[in-house]
C-alpha cells in the first residue's frame, strides 16, 4: 500500500479537532487545512491559549464556575448580594445569565439527573448546594435548569432536598419568548403562558 | 461596571476558536467549555498538535501540497507515474482524489482566478505548473477544478497557457453523480450528462 496521503502530524490535528463539539471529520479537515494555510500566525496563538487554559483554569470549589482563581471572582465579589443563589446546569448557562444581567451568586450542578445516562445526585454538586443553602445569609434559591424533562426532574429533586433549609425556592418563568409568535409555539409553552398570565 | 464574567484566558480561547471555519461565537463558546470541562487531557494534546503542525508542516516547493518534507512525499514517490499531473484548487481536493484512488502527481493552485476577489494568475501557482508541464516525462495535465464558474474559468485559462506545451489537457467528467436521482438534478448537470452519453 502507498504511504497515507495525510501525514501523521496533520492527521493527529484533524483527529483532535474532530473531537470538538460541532465538528465532524469533514469540518475538522476543513479547519485543519485553514489553520495550515494561515500557518504559524494562526496555530501558535491557539496552541498557547490552550496551554494557558489547561494550566490555569480550574473549577471554583464553592460554585463550580470555571476561573483562574479559586474561589472564582463571582464568589468573592463583595458587590454581589449573598441573598440569592442561582442554580444552573452548566457554566454556559451561568454565562448566559450574566449576559442577561443577573448579578447574584451561582451554583453550577455540572449536569442534570438522568436515569438513562446513569447520572445520580452524587454525580452532581447537589450536596454542596444544600450546604450553601443552610447559610443564614442565603434566603432564596433560584432554580434555572433547562426546561427539559431531566432539567425539571432535577429541579424537583433539589426542591425536595431543600425543604429543611430556611430558603424560598423559585424557578425561572415559563412563557412566550420575547419576539415569539404564538402560531409557532409548542402547546406546552402556550399552556404554561396561559396558566401564568399576569395583569397588563 | 462589574468584572467581565468570562476571564481573559477563556475569552481568548473562545476568540481563537471562533476563527475556525464552521465555528461562530456560540459554537466556539461550546467548544471552549467542552475543552475546559475535559481539562488538560483534552487541551494539551491539541496544543501540542498545533505547535507541531505550525513548526513542521510546509508547502511543497514543487506541487504546493502540505507536508513535513519538501518536496512532499507524493512528489518523491517513485511508484507514481510521472506522466500525469492532476491540477486541483486546494489541498483538500488533493486529499479527496487520493481517497478516490488516483495515484499520479498533483499540482495545487492555491485557489481559483476570481475577478470579484481580485485573484489573478500571479496569485496562483500557474507559472510553476507551466514549467512542470514542459518536462518531457509529463504527457497529460488533468484539470480537476471545482465545477463552478471560477473553477471552469481557471481551467480555460490554464488550457490557453498550455497550448505551447506538448501535453494532452483533460478534465474530470461531468454527469450524474453516483446514487443521484435525475429528478433532483439541476438542468446543467443533466444537459452535460446527456451530451457526454456513452455506449452501454
Amino acid at each position: 500500500m502507498a504511504a497515507p496521503v495525510i501525514g501523521p502530524e496533520i492527521d493527529r490535528l484533524i483527529q483532535l479537532l474532530a473531537r470538538l463539539p460541532g465538528f465532524g471529520p469533514r469540518s475538522a479537515r476543513r479547519a485543519a487545512l485553514d489553520l495550515l494555510k494561515k500557518g504559524e500566525t494562526a496555530m501558535t496563538p491557539l496552541a498557547d491559549a490552550l496551554t494557558e487554559a489547561a494550566t490555569r483554569i480550574t473549577p471554583c470549589s464553592i460554585c463550580s464556575n470555571l476561573d483562574t482563581s479559586d474561589p472564582c471572582h463571582i464568589c468573592i465579589d463583595v458587590k454581589r448580594s449573598k441573598a440569592a443563589i442561582c442554580v444552573v446546569e452548566e457554566v454556559a448557562d451561568l454565562w448566559a445569565l450574566e449576559r442577561a444581567s443577573y448579578r447574584g451568586h451561582y451554583h453550577v450542578l455540572g449536569g442534570v439527573l438522568s436515569a438513562l445516562d446513569g447520572v445520580g445526585p452524587e454525580d452532581l454538586t447537589i450536596s454542596s448546594l444544600i450546604g450553601r443553602a443552610a447559610d443564614d445569609d442565603v434566603s432564596e434559591i433560584i432554580l434555572a435548569m433547562n426546561a427539559t424533562v431531566d432539567g425539571q426532574t432535577t429541579a424537583h429533586y433539589i426542591t425536595d432536598r431543600l425543604t429543611d433549609c430556611n430558603v424560598i425556592v423559585t424557578r425561572l418563568a415559563h412563557g412566550v419568548p420575547v419576539g415569539g409568535e404564538l402560531d409557532y409555539l409548542d402547546d406546552g409553552t402556550l399552556i404554561q403562558a396561559m396558566k401564568a398570565r399576569r395583569p397588563f
